[in-house]
């Protein structure tokens, strides 16, 4: 019910408001255009929250913690428990996503949605759907009841942050071996092959990779995903933190608030959303292109181009968070440049100028 | 004297302090790598300032203005009279790089070294050589003596920005008709075709694009300059920002201060410094990779590689201080950021995990 009201929600961007956009974009003192992604930000962003300058404001990363069946194939150099490990120095201010956010200025909130063993650590948010996903190579990572419900852990998660300010959102992941389920939903939604889609996640040597390749074909041969049903895909070849990240790029795009992608993880996400509504699209701003190998697949099957080339893979949504900085300067642009006519300058006309 | 004084001081950076850095940032909560760009930038950061763990301060942009004798050739399509305009609405806090700085805490300074009008605008360094410089398709930009003087204006103003506390510099450049020279430089010092090096800076039609090409080829009939003496290459197709801000680099590399490059003319000073004193390139931090046609032949030229893909050809230092950010979030990765001991996590040893 939820997850249905909230896709029934996300409707286009104002077109109006980027138009207006697009106009006092052109009027800045600088060459039109110039300032290339930033203005193209400035606009989807005007577009989004349906005002010519856009604002930013409160922001949040929510990282959403899963652990992954298919760990037992041996398709991970890490161990599981570092999943749960990880947890603590994400509350006590200590890991990568934990310093990045706090330079971003960004709350970081940590939702455990399918941790497979308990968890009580203060300051993780708990969604818990189900103790890890079961192994995909046998059957499900889970049923489509639960999948919903992880959907829409997602979608309350970012809710209750739009309700308590933030105005703009990012995603970000843990869950060892969860490079696997996202290789699976990459080749089932982009129709690429296993072989392609998969790379070496997290240190992972020739022999690991080779079984991870074989994991996916076999998930994919096991389950027999439908790639018209985002909510299939998740269910039976994905992960638990995947379909919640999934569900706050819904919930974010149903309240009109924009949500900055991470990388490899995030992006699977971003495919199960806009293959479960393919508007939530234009709600979505990447951030880096990742050092794991499919990841450009993913983008160019958004049709989105990444920000930062930084060649990161650690995930926990800290590419996005450092891409916060540029949608605060493509707000900033909009508001506190001068036009023109403002500043008292020499028209840069461009049919004047092209003659 | 001052340059060459400037030139002795420049070593390499400091081999301990990188290996250190290397061991502290593979004992991060992270697996090895998983960082990227950012433990590169950590690891040359230490050996910039000789210490483990790099630290960010102070920063400052330096923005280098001059005007171009090659302008009445027809090579831009916007008038010379721009340069002087935009002083104003630099220091008037309404420019792309106002607004940009002011959010990365960087100070922004303006510094004319070349405007072809009387400057008296409060907040305008003067540190002007000659008024613009000479029409370089019919012979030298300036002499050699008035390159030298650009150059160590650039070395006094980034030494006082240094004495003033400043830990890290950004260049940024205002200049109508400086992708032209811009081109000349790339051309000469990487040993690219004029047609090659040479692209449309802002809203050049086919014609004038035509024009610029043949400026290019013009300016090294005329000049000869001499590809292994970079004072040379300047002084006869460069200009006399492009000058200052190489001399910032230098400035910056002797005192062991890292500074962040902006774009296309940026780079072109960039790659003056790298001819003056080859050692200066470890001292430099890319930022974006701009939307002119040269700068990515440029930086391939140099063996850096740009953070950002903004598609961003604004210059003024836009694309530099965007990237402060980046360089921050690698020294507080450094600092801030747990060890696997200090946090008591399953170590991700390598060798183990391999196995």
């Amino acid at each position: 019910m939820l997850l249905e009201k909230t896709v029934q929600t996300i409707g286009p961007l104002d077109r109006e408001a980027m138009k207006n956009a697009r106009r006092r974009v052109d009027s800045l003192i600088k060459p039109p255009g110039s300032l290339g992604r930033l203005e193209e930000l400035a606009v989807q962003l005007a577009g989004i929250q349906g005002r010519t300058i856009p604002e930013y404001g409160s922001r949040a990363v929510i990282l959403m913690a899963g652990d992954h069946g298919v760990v037992s194939e041996g398709v991970s150099a890490a161990p599981r428990e570092i999943t749960y490990q990880m947890l603590s120095a994400f509350t006590g201010g200590v890991a990568g996503i934990s310093v990045l956010s706090r330079m971003a200025g960004a709350d970081l909130v940590v939702v455990d949605v399918g941790v497979a063993v308990p968890v009580d650590i203060p300051g993780v948010l708990n969604h818990k759907v189900r103790e890890g996903t079961g192994n995909i190579t046998a059957g499900p990572a889970m049923s489509r009841e639960e999948a919903v419900k992880a959907l829409e852990a997602g979608i309350r998660v970012a809710a209750d942050q739009i309700e308590s300010g933030r105005r703009l959102l990012a995603t970000g992941d843990m869950g060892i071996g969860n490079t696997t389920p996202s290789s699976a939903i990459l080749a089932v939604l982009a129709g690429i092959p296993p072989e392609e889609a998969t790379g070496r996640g997290t240190m992972v040597n020739d022999r690991v990779l080779e079984r991870k390749v074989w994991a996916v074909k076999e998930a994919i041969r096991v389950n027999r995903p439908d790639p018209g049903d985002g909510i299939d895909v998740v269910s039976k070849v994905g992960g638990l933190e995947i379909a919640g990240l999934a569900g706050v790029i819904l919930g974010a795009a149903s309240r009109r608030i924009p949500v900055v992608i991470d990388g490899f993880i995030s992006t699977a996400a971003a495919m199960v959303a806009c293959a479960i509504k393919k508007e939530a699209r234009e709600f979505i701003i990447p951030s880096h292109l990742s050092g794991e190998r499919g990841h450009a697949y993913m983008l160019e099957h958004l049709g989105l181009k990444p920000l930062l080339h930084l060649d990161m893979r650690l995930g926990e949504g800290t590419g996005a968070v450092l891409a916060m900085g540029i949608v605060e300067a493509a707000c900033r642009i909009m508001k506190e440049m001068a036009s023109f006519e403002q500043a008292g300058l020499s028209d840069l006309d461009e049919e004047k100028l092209q003659k």
